[in-house]
């Protein structure tokens, strides 16, 4: 059954008790966003529907009940350059929204599963992914504190026609009418085709479909308004109102044993080093050239021990290379924007362009390994972290990038020898904190999270690379070759 | 005198000489990048220079010398389609590094006067302005603690024919050489005399240019490292180390009185006003269509004294207009990410694009108010704050934008007034906070920097209105029509 075509007429409401109602809602509309800046809830508002079905003005009456300074709208239509160049969820996971902040979306990421499919740039066989990865964003977003509340604007084939006609009857109005409106209005069929597939592949528990009528805007209106009303209610009374705790630490082992199996022997002479070294860095700079012509983003990412060498390895792998094709992400603490937004907020924006290499020194596996030892996020949160780090690599991955995850491994007694040496070094002092010998005591417990992050983290599309680091040189020619070896495979 | 033409030929090095100074010189810059990152120093990096002349190569060697967690590194090209759609200087300006954070340039706003003017991009009565925008662009970075190294890496037409040929007869270079490459090799005597005026247009004593002969590679890196080495030891040297403090009030009147003559008593009847609405609402949508089929972006600035109905104001304004064509910014206090950068940066992250309008609750003239009189700036900040301001505004202005700033005032009687009734209704009590209060003990201080603000800031190109509130009514319709009026007089 197409839920769209059995849509049950709205009641109408009279001029008067229309007025008492609206000026009520509009009042608690503000109310409520106050008490969404204070509880720090985040809040996703889409619009979706037929053109000519009064989405901007309902969007804008909407705004005016809202303080100017809680909320932002975005108007969605075809992916610019640098957008069409990244994953087609990053123009959106970059705009949501800081917690307490509302973002109205004009359209949004279900243009992909739309307007992209009837147009035929999404294939039938893509759709199906498209939604799962829709799912998961919006369930990210929900896991994290979020709400979303998604609205999809109806009106008949009758009333579309109706409306355009009256626009282009209006010289002052004919403009608003293009030539894109009506191709899509001799699509009807098509997209209510396509609409319904997409409302029942979309409408889940954490963020379900409301559709509405609107062939009178003042039944919408006051349909829209009710529902903002009572979903925001909603979230405030279930806010746990989230308090910054010190969470109590992890466990100190994990059943799989990893780095323990290492074989932390390997090592490499120096000539034999410098002779490799050339040849990786002649076909790197290569590499990098083809990935650009092939338009393929890649993404390095480095975890490791303190003292592992990250920083050297790094230099080795992008010294040939041209710096226009790359770039390093450090990772440090959050900064505050980083902090009121969802965890993964900070990491898309990162990602490289298509043809671009980014090269992250510390990475989103931070939440597993640093916040979850540190205790500073919950254990469930750390825990939801292993599926929403998954994936958000296969989105990143269906995309056509290739991923190498590279853990740089020493021994315990190897980085004693390190922090020592960098004591007495003059020049190497400023590399050693006390930070570095306070997480030094807890080994153990990094171990064992860095044991199960590889556990649950290796995957085919993005598996780990252990890379034994006790001998500098040896590890500097498997991370390269290692990269090389897998943008190779994917060329 | 030609510059480039007359170079003297650099002096050769021999091979250990070379490989012992350049050690020296990495150790030294990484250190110095170390010092940098705590005296909060922003430094750009530019290099400009001939297509092969060796810019990636150089800049390559030395990134490998910092700490990659403390640089970015920008390539810069033709304006993509958002960057075109601004003022050229935007995308430099949301570019320049936070304090302590060095900004490397691959080609930078030199392109302007440089390959946009040798391909008539830029007409050549433009350059004046372009160089007065960009020796303004560079004083400010300058003025607000910053370092600017510009270096121009010459190579003799001769020279580049080389390298191309070079490049060119093997395989695995030849793409490197694009069309571009040759046209520009074709126009190697038009960019002569360009790149010749450029640089004296634009060598100042606050960001002086070094040409740097680059024949020889390693004579080349040499020069670049000790010029780096040089000027990033003496900002060391010369920083007055910028500890926050509170600094005192500023005088408390202003010879010229503006607020003091504005006529408060003006008034407008509900109906006129409600009469008055309706026109000023359907024209506002129209003028909104115009400037985004022109092209044309839209500043609206509001300031106003607390409880003058700001809010109220631009809830008027925009109402009716379509939301996808216009943005309300509010500026709050910066984060912490924003205090990190020049005072304007976060102000250029939100100019609009072209076609748009952008209505500001609240201003970069905060600098010049707030600021001023709670003692959150130096008095040599906000006095060198004016002309800033005016430098800004007349830049975004030539690139044709309309820019229209409103101060809603209202009596001292009136605010109070005001602020009690906040305090006596249920919901408006959320509006009045004891920092109102503690303004409202500040009026002189205020009013004075208002006047002042005015008389110094008030430019044919953006003058300011202002707007008589103690009747809302009368201030809402004159701010609308304002807009109006200033919007229909562009285009």
């Amino acid at each position: 059954m197409n839920i769209l075509k059995n849509l049950p007429r709205p009641v109408k409401t009279a001029k008067d008790a229309y007025k008492a109602e609206m000026t009520g809602l509009e009042l608690k509309l503000g109310a409520l966003q106050r008490r969404i800046i204070g509880a720090k809830i985040p809040v996703m508002i889409v619009f979706e529907g037929w053109d000519a079905s009064g989405k901007g003005t309902l969007i804008n009456k909407l705004m005016m009940s809202f303080d100017p300074r809680g909320y932002n709208v975005h108007s969605i239509s075809k992916p610019n350059e640098e957008e069409a160049f990244r994953p087609f969820l990053w123009r959106f996971w970059t705009k949501t929204p800081e917690n307490g902040r509302i973002a109205i979306f004009d359209r949004s990421w279900y243009r992909r599963v739309s307007t992209e499919r009837v147009d035929k740039d999404v294939r039938k066989d893509e759709c199906g992914n498209a939604y799962a990865d829709i799912n998961t964003f919006e369930k990210q977003l929900v896991d994290g504190g979020g709400v979303i509340v998604k609205i999809f604007l109806h009106i008949t084939r009758k009333e579309q026609r109706k409306r355009f006609k009256k626009l282009r009857g209006n010289p002052a109005t004919s403009w608003r009418v293009t030539k894109d409106d009506i191709k899509h209005h001799r699509q009807y069929g098509k997209y209510l085709k396509t609409y319904d597939e997409m409302i029942k592949s979309t409408d889940t528990e954490y963020a379900s479909w409301t559709v509405v009528d609107s062939s009178s805007q003042k039944a919408a209106a006051l349909a829209i308004f009710r529902l903002i009303a009572k979903k925001l209610d909603k979230a405030l009374s279930s806010d746990g109102s989230s308090k910054p705790v010190k969470h109590r630490p992890a466990p100190s082992s994990y059943q799989k044993k990893i780095l323990a199996k290492v074989d932390l022997g390997r090592i490499l002479q120096k000539d034999e080093y410098l002779r490799k070294l050339d040849d990786c860095q002649e076909r790197i700079r290569d590499i990098e050239h083809e990935i650009y012509r092939k338009r393929m983003p890649v993404l390095v990412l480095y975890e490791g021990w303190d003292a592992a060498g990250k920083g050297g390895n790094i230099r080795r792998l992008v010294q040939s290379m041209d710096p226009r094709g790359y770039e390093v992400v450090p990772i440090a603490a959050p900064s505050d924007i980083e902090k009121r937004h969802h965890y993964q907020w900070r990491f898309w924006n990162r990602i490289p362009k298509a043809g671009h290499m980014a090269i992250f020194d510390r990475t989103w596996y931070g939440r597993v390994l640093v916040e979850r030892v540190e205790g500073f996020c919950s254990e469930k949160e750390w825990r939801r972290s292993y599926g929403e780090i998954n994936d958000m690599e296969r989105h990143i991955s269906s995309f056509g990038a290739v991923i190498v995850k590279f853990w740089l491994n020493i021994s315990n007694e190897e980085q004693l020898r390190r922090f020592k040496e960098r004591q007495t070094t003059p020049w190497k002092q400023w590399k050693i904190t006390d930070e570095d010998w306070r997480n030094r005591e807890k080994w153990d417990l990094y171990s064992a999270a860095v044991d199960e992050m590889i556990d649950r983290t290796s995957t085919s599309h993005a598996p780990w690379t252990i890379v034994e680091s006790n001998c500098k040189y040896f590890a500097r020619i498997k991370a390269i070759e290692t990269v090389i070896g897998a943008v190779e495979k994917a060329l």
